[in-house]
C-alpha cells in the first residue's frame, strides 16, 4: 500500500496505454517495488489514502498558478474543461491571432506556464499523460478567438492530433478562423515510414514562442502559420534519461537498470530507441548532438557555418546545476566539432516527465527572423529570461588589492632595527605566546572534560607559529601589520572555528588600527582599545557568540569593557590595563558558573562543569594577562607613553 | 561501483561532516545500496570512471550558467575562486552599493541564478554543500565593490558566517566599505539556545531581492543594510522533504523510510527536526503554516489582518506541477484559518538541495515598502516574473457557442414532413448503414487477419447507431446538420481511432457545407463533392495519413479525386457519381498491395497481406457506393436535380 499527500486524479484510459490515477509527491515511496509497467494494459483505480479525493491533480496545479500568476486565468464550468488562458483576452474582442496549445499534463511548464502576451494565449490541459478531450480544446478556443482567428500548435501524438483536429473541426463550423501547426521535432529515430510521424519533443517550446511573436506583432493568421510551419521544419531534439518517470500511482519502472541510460526517449514514459551504458555528460551530449545534426536523417537544415539556438531542457528530476553542465559541454562541442555558432542557449525545465531524470537538446537554426520572434518580450512566466544579447567575455581575471597590489609582492621581513614601539611589541607577544605554550597541559586537561581535548594542542600549535614567524618576518616596527601577520599565523597551523576566528580577531583590530593610526606613528591607548573593542564585536558578529556563552569572549568583554571605560575616564592608561587583566581573569574564572551553547559542552552535565573553566575563556585571559603585564614592565623602565 | 557520467568534484571537508567528491545525475544509480550516512565522518575520494576529470561541477556549472546568461561573467584566476557577477559591473566604478551573496553550491538556482541588476552583484560559489573559501569571497568584493561599499548577505550557518566574516574584515582593512547581514529565517525548531541561531533557508532569497531594489534605487550602504536586516525580521521558513537529498558520490541515505516525510528539514541533507507519516498536502501545508506563524515562537510579527507574501520553494527534485499544488492550497489555509491576505506568491525552485523532493514555505510580512521592492524590475534570470499586480477573478465561465447557442438548447427531432432533398438523404443514409451492417462479418474477419479482428463489429454499431438516431432526431431537411448528426452517433459508440476519425469527417464535412451553402436551399453536387473533400483533407491532417497507407483513404481519396475532375469537366453528375464509385471500390481493392503503416497490420507478413483488403477501405467503399446507388436509384425516378 503507498500512502500519497495528493488526492487522485482522473485518466483517460486511451489506446489501451498504462493508465495511472493518484498523484505521488515522492519516487521513493515505490522503490522498492520495481514492476515492469511495460506490459500493463489496464487502468488502475487507486484512492489517496486521507484527503478530499473529490478534485484531481490537474486542477489542483492549475488553481496554484492562477495564485501565482494574477495574469492567468482558467475556464471554470465543466470539470473536464481544464484551460489556462490570458486574463486580458475575450475571445470576441481580441484582435490579433490567438495561439493555442496543450496535451496531456505532466509535463509542467509546459504548456500553462507559457500563456502570456507574446507566447501562448490558451493552453489546453489534460489529465497526466492524455489528450485533453475535444469539449475542452472548443471551450479554450472560443473563449480566447476572435475575428483573425487561431493557430493551434500541437504536438505529434494521435491523441492530440484527433482532439485537437475534432476541436477545429467544431470550431469552424461555428464560423472561427482555425489552423493547426503539428510540430514533429524528435531526431531519435530513423525518418519513420507511415501515419506515426515523428514525436513532438521540447522544440515544441520554440515554435510556441515563434507564433506567440508572430501573432503579437500583428500578421494575420497565414503569416504565423508560415513562420510556425518554418520553425518546425528547422528544429530538432533528442532526450537521453537516466530514470524513467514515475507513471503517478504506479511503482517506478525499472526498466533502466543501474548504470544504464536511455537515448532517443519519449516524454511519456515510453520507451527510448537505445538503452547504453552511462557515459560522462561530454560524451553522451556529443552523441546527441551528432543525432540531431546527422547528414543521413537530415531532419535540421543546419550546416557548417549556421548560426543555432540550443535548448537544454530538464525532463523534471534534473537539477539546474546538471543542465547548466550539460549547456557547458553543448556550447564547444556545437562550435568546435560541428563548426556552427550558438547565438542563444535555454536552459532550464521546460517540457518535462513528471519526475524523470535527464534532459533533452533542442536545436534550431537561428535565423534572423527567428531570433527576432525569440527575443521579442513575453509576459509567458515560464520563458526564459535574460538570455538574449550578445556575449561578452565571460571571464574576467580576479582582481587584485586595489592599492596595495605592490605589498603583496613584497616578502615581508623582519626589521634590521626595531623602534620603541617595535620593541615593545615583541616583549608583548613573546610573553603571551609563552603563556599559551605554558598553559599548554592545563588547557587540554580543562578541554578533555567538556570538550575534544586539544584546545592546548590547538592554541599552542598557533602560539609556536607566532613565535617562529615574528623572529622571520614580522614588520613589528608597523603593529597594525604585525597584527594582521599574526591573524595569517594562527590561521595558516590552527583548523577550526578558534582558528578563523582568532584570524577574524586580528582582521578586524588590523583594519581599525589602518584606519585611526598612520605607520610611522605609534599607536595611542586609546586606540589599541579601539581595535581591541573591534576585534571582539567582530568575533560576536560572525561566531554568533555573545557575552555569558561560555567562551573567550567571556575573558575578552569584561577586559575591554573597563579598558574603555578607564581610559575614556581619563585613567592612567597602564593603571587601566592592568585593571583590566583583573576583569579578564575573573571573566574566565566566570566561566565555571555559566551553561554552554555550542559544542561538545552542551552534551556534559551541569556538574562537571561547575568545576571546570571554558578553556577557550582561559587561554585568552592569559595572553593578555601576559602580554599587558609584560608591556608595563618593559614601559615602566622608560616612562610610559602619553596618553591620547 | 557507482558510475557518473559528470566529472569528479571538489568538496572541502569541514567540521567533519560527510563529504562527497563526484557528482551523480541519477539517483537512481543508488536506490538499490541504502546505508545510513548519519554517523560517516570520513571524506571518501571518488573519481569518475571516465571523462576529464580535472574540472569540478561548480565550475562547470558556471560555464553552463554564463553560456545561457550573456549579462553574466565570472572571475577567472585561481581555481578556488568561484565568483558569478555582472557582466556590466566593475568595482572601482560601481555607483552604487553592491549586493554580494553566496556559500555552499547544491542550491542552484541559488545563489548564481539571482545575479543582475535589482538583486545581487555577484554570487560566491563554494563547492557542494560547503562555504566558499576567504579568497573567494574576497576577489568577488574586489570586483564589484565601488566607493559606494557592500553588503554581504550570508545565511546562518558556522562556515558562512566565518567566511564571508574573514573576508569582510580584510576587504575593510583594504579601505573597502563592507557590512554583513545574516539570514536566520528557519522556524522548524523552538528557539535555540547559544550560538548556532535559526538556519537560513528560503527566505534568503526575498532578502537579495530587496536589498538588491534598495541597492539599486540609490540608497547609501546604511540604508541598504536597515532594509534588509528589517527584511530578515519578517520572514519566517520551514521545509518538508519526502527524500533525503543524494549527496553527490554517496549512496542514497535511507533515513526516510517509505511513507515518511520529514519536517522542518535542512538544505544539506541534515535531519530534519520531525519524521512523521505522509499526509495529504493540505494537511502538511497547513502544519508547516502553523509553526511558522506560531505565537508561541513568536517568529514573524505576522497578525489576522496582515498581508503576506507566499513563496512556495521546491528543493530540487520536485516538479512544478507540486509546487504549484502546494501553493494552491497554501493560499486559502493563509486567508481562512489565519486571516491573512496573501499578496504575491513566488512558486518555484529557488533554493534547492541538490534532488531532495519537497518543498518548503516562506511567508513574509508584506509591508508596503517590501511590496515596492520585490515588484521592482531586475534583471536576474531566475527572479519569478509575472507575478506582481492584482489578482483578478481567476475563473471565467466556459464559453458557449457564439451565435448557436439557441441551437445547444434546442431538442433536434425528424422533420415531420421531409422535403426533396431530405427523402434523398435518408434513402442514401439508411443504403450506406446497411451496406455496413451487412458486411459486418467480412469486415471483422479481413481485420482478424490484419487488426485486432473487431473492424466489422465497431463500424456496424456505429451503423446501427445512426439508423436508430436518424428515425428519432435528425433534421433531415438540413442536410449538413444531418452530416453534423451522424458525425455525433458515431463519436458516440465508436471508440478508438476510426470513430474519431469518422466524427472529424463528418464535421470537416459539415463545417464546408455550412459555409458554402445555406439551409433552405438543396446542396449541389459540386457543394458535396468540394465537402467531402474537405472532409478527406481533415483526416489526412489530423490522422497523419496519406494514399497508399492501407487505410480508408485509399477507397476515399481516388472517389473524391474523380468525381471532382469529372464535375469540374462539366460531366452529368449522376454519371459522375456513379464512375467515382468504381474509382472507390478499385482503390479499396488495391490495398491488398499496399504496405501498412501503422497499428498491428505492420506486425502481419507481406504474404499474408496480399490476399487481404484492409477492412477500412472496404468498409468507405461500401457505404460509399451503397449511398450513391441508392440516390441514383432515388433520383431517377424524378427527375435529377440540375447540376450547380
Amino acid at each position: 500500500m503507498q500512502y500519497s499527500p495528493f488526492p487522485r486524479i482522473k485518466r483517460f484510459c486511451i489506446y489501451k496505454l498504462v493508465c495511472l490515477t493518484i498523484f505521488r509527491l515522492s519516487r521513493i515511496l515505490n522503490n522498492n517495488k520495481q514492476i515492469n509497467l511495460a506490459g500493463r494494459k489496464h487502468c488502475y483505480q487507486y484512492s489517496a489514502m486521507i484527503g478530499k479525493g473529490k478534485r484531481d491533480v490537474v486542477t489542483e496545479f492549475i488553481e496554484g498558478l492562477v495564485e501565482t500568476y494574477p495574469g492567468l486565468q482558467y475556464l471554470d464550468g465543466f470539470p473536464e474543461v481544464k484551460v489556462v488562458l490570458r486574463g486580458d483576452v475575450s475571445g470576441p474582442t481580441y484582435e490579433k491571432v490567438a495561439v493555442i496549445s496543450g496535451g496531456g499534463s505532466g509535463h509542467e511548464p509546459a504548456h500553462a506556464g507559457f500563456v502570456g502576451d507574446g507566447m501562448l494565449t490558451a493552453a489546453i490541459c489534460g489529465d497526466v499523460f492524455a489528450s485533453p478531450p475535444v469539449a475542452s480544446i472548443l471551450a479554450g478556443i472560443r473563449a480566447v478567438t476572435g475575428p483573425m482567428g487561431c493557430l493551434l500548435i500541437v504536438k505529434n501524438y494521435t491523441g492530440d492530433r484527433l482532439n485537437f483536429g475534432l476541436a477545429a473541426e467544431e470550431a469552424k463550423s461555428e464560423g472561427y478562423k482555425v489552423e493547426m501547426v503539428i510540430v514533429g521535432d524528435d531526431c531519435a529515430l530513423p525518418p519513420p515510414r507511415g501515419i506515426a510521424g515523428r514525436r513532438g519533443l521540447a522544440g515544441t517550446i520554440l515554435v510556441h514562442k515563434i507564433a506567440g511573436a508572430a501573432a503579437a506583432s500583428g500578421l494575420p493568421l497565414s503569416d504565423v502559420v508560415a513562420e510556425a510551419r518554418h520553425a518546425c521544419g528547422v528544429v530538432g531534439t533528442m532526450g537521453v534519461a537516466l530514470s524513467v518517470c514515475t507513471l503517478p500511482g504506479q511503482p517506478k519502472s525499472d526498466r533502466l537498470g543501474p548504470g544504464k541510460m536511455e537515448l532517443g526517449l519519449g516524454i511519456h514514459g515510453e520507451p527510448g530507441a537505445v538503452v547504453a551504458d552511462i557515459q560522462p555528460v561530454d560524451l553522451v551530449v556529443s552523441h546527441v548532438l551528432n543525432r540531431i545534426l546527422s547528414s543521413e536523417t537530415n531532419y535540421v537544415p543546419i550546416k557548417r557555418g549556421s548560426r543555432v539556438v540550443l535548448m537544454i531542457n530538464g525532463l523534471g528530476g534534473t537539477h539546474v546545476m546538471e543542465l547548466m553542465i550539460a549547456a557547458g559541454k553543448a556550447v564547444p562541442i556545437l562550435q568546435l566539432e560541428h563548426g556552427v555558432a550558438v547565438v542563444r542557449v535555454y536552459t532550464g525545465s521546460f517540457m518535462t516527465s513528471l519526475d524523470m531524470a535527464g534532459f533533452s537538446i533542442s536545436i534550431m537554426k537561428a535565423e534572423q527572423a527567428i531570433l527576432q520572434r525569440l527575443d521579442a518580450a513575453t509576459k509567458a512566466p515560464h520563458w526564459p529570461v535574460g538570455v538574449d544579447g550578445e556575449h561578452p567575455p565571460a571571464k574576467i581575471p580576479v582582481p587584485v588589492p586595489p592599492s596595495r597590489s605592490a605589498k603583496n609582492d613584497e616578502v615581508l621581513s623582519r626589521p634590521e632595527q626595531l623602534n620603541e614601539q617595535g620593541r615593545a611589541l615583541e616583549v608583548a607577544i613573546e610573553a603571551a605566546v609563552s603563556a599559551i605554550i605554558h598553559l599548554k597541559d592545563s588547557l587540554n586537561e580543562w578541554d578533555s572534560k567538556v570538550g575534544d581535548g586539544d584546545c592546548g594542542s590547538t592554541m599552542s600549535r598557533g602560539a609556536t607559529a607566532i613565535q617562529q614567524d615574528m623572529k622571520k618576518y614580522y614588520p613589528l616596527n608597523d603593529a597594525a601589520e604585525t597584527i594582521n601577520e599574526i591573524g595569517s599565523s594562527i590561521r595558516r597551523v590552527m583548523g577550526g572555528t578558534s582558528g578563523i576566528l582568532y584570524d577574524i580577531f586580528c582582521k578586524a583590530a588590523y583594519a581599525r588600527l589602518k584606519l585611526n593610526s598612520q605607520s610611522d606613528v605609534a599607536i595611542t591607548p586609546l586606540q589599541w582599545a579601539d581595535a581591541f573593542e573591534g576585534a571582539i564585536n567582530a568575533v560576536m558578529l560572525y561566531g554568533g557568540a555573545a557575552a555569558g556563552y561560555r567562551t573567550m569572549l567571556d575573558a575578552l568583554i569584561p577586559a575591554s569593557t573597563l579598558l574603555k571605560q578607564r581610559l575614556s575616564g581619563g585613567d592612567d592608561p597602564l593603571d587601566a590595563f592592568v585593571k583590566s587583566v583583573d576583569a579578564a581573569v575573573a571573566g574566565a574564572e566566570s566561566t565555571k558558573q555559566m551553561e554552554p551553547q555550542a559544542g561538545r559542552s552542551t552534551y556534559v552535565s551541569a556538574d562537571m562543569l561547575t568545576s571546570v573553566p571554558d578553556p577557550g575563556a582561559m587561554a585568552a585571559a592569559s595572553w593578555y594577562r601576559a602580554a599587558t603585564l609584560a608591556l608595563n614592565h618593559h614601559n615602566s623602565k622608560p616612562p610610559p607613553p602619553p596618553p591620547a
